[in-house]
């Protein structure tokens, strides 16, 4: 079992990555009473398990449908009103089963319900376990405005158990690796070189090796957020892959990416874009774009129109005037943060990514 | 002007109460763009006035209706997007600028735009000078749980006119006079005996008068939540007249009693509860009983089935089990917070005050 230390303002808290995680989760005491949020198909898979690990016998989950459209303030309310039919109380706790948006509601329900009880993470997607369930962060959306409502929460603890992988489509498996890959861009040779050959044929159920991957990564992102839990500077390192890749999430409705693969063509369009202004070494370059694609196929982005795209690139939500950061890769282990990009430049490396006339 | 000060766990900040305490709005820097969350009548009373005493001349506001119903989650969420739509970002400041419902809606919103922006509260009513807008606390409502979801998060200045006051109907003005009376019954005889014989003839526009019982009054609320924000203990004692308060408010729909009207009969039944366990002396009892009447006429009980008064009494949220946790006077200037109040001693207080065989 992995432990990991998150500092941050708001509190303090432990990363387990590990086969029986869950069972920590048990440990934890001083509640009246406890509660899970997650979907209804995880809980006929996991559930048993999970009451039989955590020691929690007789647990009623509270489900949520899949999907984005769950992350609401109607949801928020619903969960809550659960909460209080079943008599939940300030002092009750609630454990939030489930991928990012699971752990995205319950972390914002868990937030305000009375103003605020405790609650902790059991991520079931690698990209849950690997970034979202990390950091303290919890969120709703607003309409077409993602993430527009949330809060800075620390749950009192993370338990990502590798197991519960092995239930997940290849598809959605991959997804969550290209985030691992992101982190391992922003970590350095060691973890950057251990993953490189191991993606290719790796397979949800493939357990140790999914635990020893998981621990890493989510270490990237742990020592990110202790330094900066508030996203202040550091923290935006993070986004790495994600200028791009929301842009084409949105300018596909959310409906061709999963999240991770949009990230992936993200990394591989900034990877391009710093090699075109002269940050990246080509041979660097060349690197990432081969670990990014050993993951798997890709949904095509071809038959996207560029100047949506651009016009779509999120602007920095902090800054004066709505600059866009930059997360450009310097060498691997390396990144600068700049918004000094010239447009043509932005424009060409999304041309050359897109007709393949680039090595990615 | 008086300035108080706040020690809160999660920030420190002024309370200013005084004429012209707007003014201290506009010096407050840092921010992108200044927004105002108020009502309609109340905007077009003092808008004009607003924006000449915070310099934010080009200042729009964002309305919402008056009244209960815009303290929920939907509301919240529409705030949200006005204020995307008018280009609100991380360093934008949001002003409430109203009585406890925009009080509580303005500081959920503020806490949870794009996880958590600086506000502050410039409340427009006696309820919310003196209790409402002190203390950090927000919220919405779910349904029928009044303030179930919500937040502690701390305003950047609660800036208190005591002008604005005058627009106030006599009904509603004196409704929150019963809340700085409670107030005087925690703090004892020093404001107690300075607010006998003043309440009698008041009225909202006497600002000279207010001032000085408005920044009084406030003081013994932040005294109270500078000692324990998070309700742990002592700032039970504010709840003083909320137990059958609330019940009354619950058994007539929130439509016959203001929250301050149901809260002075609440005070006046655990006034007759203290005497009857042998906590108050009835000397005592008589004078805080007529300090509450001093104030004016108060919407009647009479009709109210005791029974279903006494099954809405609210239970405790924090204490396993749910007990109720009477706040009854002991004299003028001290309260103890008790579960171990016998039933009969409860239904014995509501028959004597309702059929007027009690002195108040």
């Amino acid at each position: 079992m992995k432990r990991l230390q998150v500092q941050s303002s708001v509190g303090n808290y432990e990363v387990l990555v590990g086969r029986g995680a869950w069972r920590e989760l048990g440990g934890l005491t001083g509640f009246t009473s406890a509660f899970v949020l997650t979907e209804g198909n995880l809980w006929k898979t996991w559930g048993s398990q999970f009451k039989r690990r955590t020691g929690w016998a007789r647990l009623q989950p509270i489900v949520v449908p899949p999907g984005e459209t769950s992350k609401s303030l109607t949801m928020a309310g619903r969960v809550a009103a659960e909460l209080l039919n079943r008599g939940a109380d300030r002092r009750s706790f609630l454990v939030a089963l489930g991928g990012g948006v699971v752990g995205d509601l319950g972390g914002f329900v868990a937030s305000t319900y009375m103003r605020g009880i405790a609650y902790a993470q059991a991520p079931t997607t690698v990209l849950a376990q690997v970034d979202s369930a990390i950091g303290g962060k919890t969120a709703v959306n607003i309409r077409a405005a993602k993430n527009l409502v949330g809060t800075f929460y620390a749950p009192r603890l993370v338990a990502s158990d590798p197991t519960v992988l092995g239930s997940l489509s290849l598809r959605a498996f991959r997804s969550g690796l290209y985030e691992a890959v992101k982190h391992s861009i922003l970590a350095g040779p060691a973890l950057f070189d251990w993953l490189d050959g191991k993606l290719a044929g790796l397979r949800p159920h493939d357990t140790a090796m999914l635990e020893a991957l998981v621990g890493r990564a989510a270490a990237v992102k742990v020592g990110v957020v202790s330094r900066d839990e508030r996203e202040a500077d550091l923290r935006r390192i993070l986004n790495l892959g994600h200028t791009y890749g929301h842009a084409l999430e949105e300018a596909t409705a959310y409906r061709r990416f999963l999240h991770g693969e949009a990230v992936a063509w993200g990394v591989l369009l900034v990877t391009r874009l710093a090699e075109i202004v002269g940050l990246l070494d080509p041979g660097e370059g060349k690197r990432i774009s081969r670990l990014v694609r050993s993951v798997g196929p890709l949904p095509p982005i071809r038959g996207l129109r560029e100047e949506k795209i651009l016009r779509l690139l999120p602007r920095d939500k902090k800054a004066v005037g709505g600059k866009i950061h930059w997360v450009l890769p310097e060498n691997i282990g390396k990144v600068r943060v700049t918004p000094d990009v010239p447009p043509a430049a932005v424009s060409a490396a999304f041309r050359e990514v897109q007709r393949g006339v680039w090595n990615g």
